[in-house]
């Protein structure tokens, strides 16, 4: 079948641009279609750093200044792995300039931020994504689909937690190289933007939309150096950021994360109680989803450890990959979405999370946010 | 050595009565000290139960009246095991009749009846103790150790979930025969004072007070039908509450109960995060204590998974039992709570948690349930 | 209902000792019937710690020669608890005098003597039991429940381990107070004797009949000082002791046993797989039995973990102890075993396993030790 | 840097044709050297499944004679990935044309033909590897790197299973697309070539020479028919084997695989048990590595579970992936696998396991299988 390109501007060379490259690099051999994929441009402020990156992972040329890879007539799709404060800006660039999206998440700093970038994709009639990507965890879309087979019955309770640890030590800087997360000026918020967002959007894509929320947040070290200027400020950011609340659906929110939790690297979990069975998934052993399903015989009833890696269609993607016991990592969750992406614009139907899905958990992110400054229950704005 | 006997009337003989019952007849055997308990006498309203209970545990005597149990010359210690709505008036009663006293928890149906059973019990000078039994679970005890000896560090994150299903079938009946737990007229409260009590207890033991704290509830089946009457009725216990806080020491609280989360049968977990090391138990695999030690080195560091059965000083309790590997159960911790009592005797150091420990966990209780009730934090009263 | 007295004489005091005592003291209790468990008497060679244990545990009085317990008009039931050593006498003199036996495991030092004990007993008519007490553990009874419902399809495979580190330590002696295990004089062998045959009593009741085994044994402490004389001396028995075979029903074995896996207390472990079904279980988290059932949907197909403690008749023994989720002791294994020899009394169909039944185990270890001595592959001699 | 091309020539385009090449195309971006891997050409008998491959994975070029493509002058590697009777003639002449090789596990079908090739390609003086991937699984190595570090003290104990179910259906054809595995004539034998093979290189590698082993094989379904013909023929490969045998530093081995092990995928798990220190791992697990360290406190000694994700040079590799907590696929061991084999160029110091190494592997299969045939313990030749 003779392929159309897919020419992708990236800006943005960290963990999240070479994650993505890695995608669009495997998508071909392990999900072929009728696009190929075309690394055409990467984009960096520093020009030595762009190069050496566009060399390593095969980009075809650097830009300095992504206004200019937005412009460029041979770039169909402009892949945002900035820090937060650039999305916004970058994405209605990107979308005035009839450009497809691929924004790494969360969507943007605020939920009116959030609303803006919806407005410019749809106006501009542009193919949009959001990289929620543990959304094509094969168990966590294993997950959705018994989920979608109305098998939990009526769910009484969603509880999430995304612990991490490697921000106890007290003289860690703040902002610079591989740091933006822990500086409020360009991730807009900590723990709840980075981790919960996350849970957020799995929760809404497995359980639907979350009505009211109450939340509380905690900065635990209170200043710390900027990397760059050495100097000792306040830290903007929440470390850690707990709430509860209620999904339109009657069942409970329990959500949780910290980057003070030692013992966790990126202890992601999320678990959904339902009448008849309930669902839980952990990160840390991301093959893995465990049911329970209370219509099995009483006599053998129990928690089962689903090893998600049959190349059968029972498991998501997995037919792809290699054969069953033999997990795929991480970062196959990417490779999916670029799949599911390109597959979205082959039929028409596109690959959520959309600007518009992603704007969801915005809202829900700005009220738990609202709720831990104020001290009550905030409900959450329609998007 | 010649032994003293330490007498025991037993008010009540359901699941708890038989849970202490098995404790007094083991702890002669497995931890012999100067007290030999004597099943003096057992009480039921209904004395052809009261006389099959007392035959089969061995009880000496059956009263049908715990008032004329209580005036008994020939007991010395009164132990309450009926429903919570009768805590207070037999332990006043108890108290003023100079018997020691050990009431199974939660210590009362409010803060209010707490205080006055504490000064009842304080102004006569008798001994007296709540069977908040988990804290004697060699792994919880065992947490317990290391905490005290200050390796946690700064403390970050306590959090605790008790999980059951037992209440989601519709139809079951409030009240009654062994279901007098969700009739709120003898119980006071749903999961609130039946689990979160368990687990607000072990946090205060092992984290300190809690000093304020933000709580839900939810009734997920609204009506049920009174197993007595057969009239359907408005539900008045909480089937789920979940609640946040902060502890005296600056950590946060993540708390969470309910009948309604389908697979999970008593999954009491707890889970304390320090600075040095983070701690980990569930009950449903109770002799197990997770240990996360990042002052070990890096290379090799991770959660340990410690079986705590060991017949060394090592393992609290464990050296009485059998040999490494072999398991002991729920109920030893019971055993265990009445070792420690009759030492408390013995040295004057009275084992805890004595009816004014117990009475924190109720200003807990009292506070989240409030909190539920406004919508707003709640500063937890001082006792 | 009026109750028969079934009197005790128990010889010996140690591990056992206290394990069967304590099962005798719960029966009642949990598992009443027609018959009153009465500790009539404890023998020990030397008078004073029979006195201790004797006054400890509650038995009526107390014997030095054991000869003379057995001849006690008085007793109805001899439990010997020796060293395995003396097992033989014990037996055919108890049995010589009508009493029944319970006889602690393994059933004898060798299949010869096995040979004469069942004789004796089966020619004096007196019910007869041998304590291997994991067939009780309520997973254990339900994985045997499971494969005689002929759920598991034709068996491929039965493997099993029991793996300890106690011994590693090259000073530890051989013989004296509470080390006889290690005397080749008193035991008879080393771990295939005290823990493999634990393995192959449950595979023989799991899965039937083993024909032939190929075994190797291994002693890696050559010598050691004896406890009470200080001499050092060669060890006789095997540290560690592994075998394949075959079981007549065409499934192939693999057991391995030793008291030099670091790490492991007492990690009995057996698994079954058959056509349809597979079934694990782990000494060291007891209550749990992980069963994988082909017939389920490939999509949420997976090892469930089954917590055995419901309180109904669908998890074995355990209506009689707490509420779902509580876990019982190793010790409760032993309390089963009293209430089901009991049972057989008034039933008439005796509890397994009797002395005709540990036989079968006694041959198939004489045949791996056969084996291991030859480095041939041995038939299992028919009993 | 300016590179040098490391063209490959590969041989074959089945599962294992699709892990190297995925692995060729990762190494230059996550671990990036003097060496540029270049595609040069695919080879299959088929031509149009061989472009198929080519187009899809980015091979230059398409052969349909691997006699050609080991010829060509512009291939530098041959990459074997053919069933195992290919292996040695395409290693022979692959040699002889002084190219380097990369042969696919195991080396070959006897330990006669493994000869032959070493012999083969040390007259050639080519590098040459064989594809052991698991060494390469980070958890894997860092077991390695702690063995060689001399942790664990004296070994008493390894042991490894590798168990797998999907052969229990009867009608499953024998040879064929994708089922080459259960033909004889390709495969030379079933579950010991395939995948104790792995288990013997790990433990070789791990624990040094195995001396002398006794093993014993069946195969459950005896005739099968054969895809192609569709004539049902009798089995020739091992559907299960098992040994145990004797390692030259003391330490007793116990190692089992199968196809008919129900509820496993792949379960390749091995343990080993050192003086002071255990290490266990599970490739259903495979970031995980778990360590008993017996030098650690009494009191929270525990298995630890060590999720070897962390980007340090703590975890082997995975300062290349991403962050701690993220784990990589099965893939990512043939990724390390190039990696180390042209760093190995490049210091001279070649990556391992060549084929001399292999060859123990082949004799102790030799061995294991001699030993089921006649019954008896067997020596394992020397290599």
């Amino acid at each position: 079948m003779p392929q159309k390109e897919f020419r992708v501007g990236m800006i943005g060379y960290g963990f999240m641009g070479r994650a993505h490259t890695n995608a669009y690099k495997q998508v071909g051999q392990f999900f072929p279609s009728g696009y190929k994929v075309v690394l055409k441009a990467a984009c960096a402020r520093d020009a030595a750093k762009g190069k050496a990156f566009a060399d390593q992972w095969g980009y075809e040329s650097v830009e300095t200044d992504w206004r200019k890879l937005v412009g460029r007539a041979d770039i169909d799709a402009v892949d945002i792995c900035t820090p937060n404060n650039l999305h916004k800006e970058i994405a209605l660039a990107a979308a005035a300039a009839g450009k497809m999206i691929l924004c790494e998440k969360p969507l943007a700093m605020t939920t009116a931020e959030g609303r803006e970038m919806v407005a410019a994709v749809e106006k501009a009639g542009v193919p949009n994504m959001v990289w929620y990507n543990y959304r094509r965890i094969p168990a966590v879309t294993l997950a959705k689909r018994i989920v979608d087979e109305g098998r939990l019955g009526k769910v009484f309770h969603y509880r999430a937690k995304f612990l991490q640890d490697w921000t106890i030590k007290a003289d860690l800087p703040q902002g610079g190289q591989g740091l933006w997360r822990l500086d409020v000026a360009a991730a807009g918020s900590g723990v709840s933007g980075d981790l919960l967002a996350h849970c957020i959007d799995t929760a809404i894509w497995l359980n639907g939309r979350m009505e009211t929320v109450c939340g509380m947040t905690e900065t635990f070290v209170k200043e710390r150096p900027h990397q760059l200027t050495g100097k000792v400020e306040p830290v903007g950011i929440d470390d850690a950021c707990t709430f509860m609340g209620r999904f339109a659906n009657g069942s409970l929110a329990n959500f949780e994360s910290t980057r003070y939790a030692r013992g966790h690297k990126a202890l992601y979990t999320f678990e959904i109680n339902g009448e008849n069975m309930s669902l839980f998934w952990d990160l840390h052993d991301l093959h893995r989803l465990q049911v329970f399903d209370y219509k099995e015989e009483g006599k053998t009833r129990g928690w089962k450890s689903v090893h998600v890696t049959d190349n059968s269609p029972d498991h998501p993607y997995m037919a792809k990959w290699w054969v069953p016991g033999l997990a795929i990592g991480y970062d196959a969750s990417f490779t999916h979405q670029v799949a599911d992406f390109l597959q979205g614009l082959e039929t028409g139907q596109p690959a959520g999370p959309t600007f518009r899905d992603a704007l969801e958990t915005q809202a829900v992110l700005d009220a738990v946010l609202d709720s831990a400054k104020s001290g009550k229950w905030v409900n959450v704005a329609k998007t």
